[in-house]
């Protein structure tokens, strides 16, 4: 009988300072309407921004027990080009627009492998989160998590 | 013993054209960050639509079951103002800002009572809904429901 | 134009010992089949708990803001019987069966209006919920919460 | 300036008759207690349910797609042991207990890499998935997944 063990965790990657994030749409990501609930969207992109600052080495949660604070989302806007369906391979591709000392601002699409090779381009977001404090007031970010930013965004791109 | 029956569903109201829509933040609403997690923000707002939709007459189920479609958001910004924690009682407050053959525009704002009377603001968004066929393809609303939507529209604020 | 402004939240009710919580079923409850996703009464299940816990004076975020702890499930088992579609008005009926130290034991029930009066059941499940501290350890629940506790138990039924 | 593109998305393995399915914890399967709210452990154990049937050839969207039917949680039981935390890497370890021609029981666990090499057990589950008619009802399984869920059962295992 084979030992039960524990695999790699899936995870996105990074080319250049574009960060591409796969997954799978789950049935509980769909509604009686067949297709992907439009606030599914949101977690996605979160667990790409997540593991976008996993990759240069940013830990959140460690910040959050430390009491430091945490990304909280100030701004948000999406639009829906396509729907997606259950089983559909898609990945998100981010991009990070602007960079403050309290905000970052991201350029986040949800892309599905089109048949003739080009993605389909389902929906396509602009979000910028900010870094808080605990009491909720927005905070500058942890300096190593601005230089790590800092870095990623200088990275020459690999093509 | 008491029986178990079941009570009255929970629903929000019109007061004229504004609709008002009640709820209560859940625990897993949070996030270890011991706020709301921003895309449940995007639930309460579609609920809030829903429950507007069912107090004017518009049975989205049915339509859904008769394969006629189905409202799908097409665009939405959104701004977070203040956070929400567990057991907070917000109040979802929506008004149509536009409305077309296909879609409605709606603004749409979650409010939580503040302690001199005038509900502190967490969050406003602006939302276009499309109704789409099974087929994904954008189609009129149903005659009767642009009907309803046009009478709410028209509505004389009760104040 | 009508002022926006916030309404009572929905809340269940106590009778007798019995505790009952209603709810709409939410667009973003159901999946592809058309019906609402397994995982959404446990959701439910645990909002009718807090809802009880409130009605008898216990203040959950209280306790978590302050470090004492936090309620978790530790063992449940639920039997589906029927589905839920969405707009249902359900209401999730909730008695004590057990009740130590460091942990309660109850027994939920998903109903639904039946056409004959008498409601149809969903589902029902049995729920081991204990105190735990921060660490994750297991610890005694609030000496208040047990007194608050030990009273809904002992109440008599109001029929 | 990289080209988006898509990757392969996550996915799980079979080691015999075991199924394998690797996740993370994202921030938003945490709670305001800072642990995973106990509900989000049946949409991986789902999940993992699906993967093992893509891997072994079953569609599940063809058949809701088509009016065949659908699995239902018919049944569940879990035990919670320790609890998961934020960017925790996990795996879903899944066998088939029982197989019978409308219903499949499975054995599920949620195992966290140990310092020692022997995964952490967090949850562990018994699960009875039913298929169901669109009305309902349940129903044989397809023939074509009853002949692919026999075969798995019957695999050697690998070691």
């Amino acid at each position: 009988m084979p030992t039960e063990r524990c695999l790699p965790p899936p995870a996105g990657l990074l080319d250049g300072a574009l960060h591409l994030y796969p997954l799978r749409v789950h049935y509980d990501d769909t509604d009686l309407s067949g297709i992907v609930y439009h606030a599914n969207y949101l977690k996605w992109f979160e667990r790409a921004r997540s593991d976008m600052l996993r990759l240069v080495g940013i830990e959140q949660r460690g910040a959050v027990d430390a009491g430091e604070g945490a990304y909280a989302v100030a701004e948000l806007s999406i639009r829906y080009r396509a729907p997606a369906r259950l089983d559909d391979a898609l990945t998100i591709a981010t991009r990070i627009a602007r960079f403050g000392a309290a905000s970052v601002e991201l350029i986040q699409r949800a892309l599905r492998s089109g048949p003739a090779g080009a993605p389909d381009l389902l929906a396509e977001a602009r979000v910028r989160v900010g870094f808080v404090a605990p009491d909720g007031r927005p905070r500058r970010q942890p300096a190593a998590w601005r230089l790590a930013i800092a870095a990623l965004i200088a990275t020459k791109d690999s093509e």
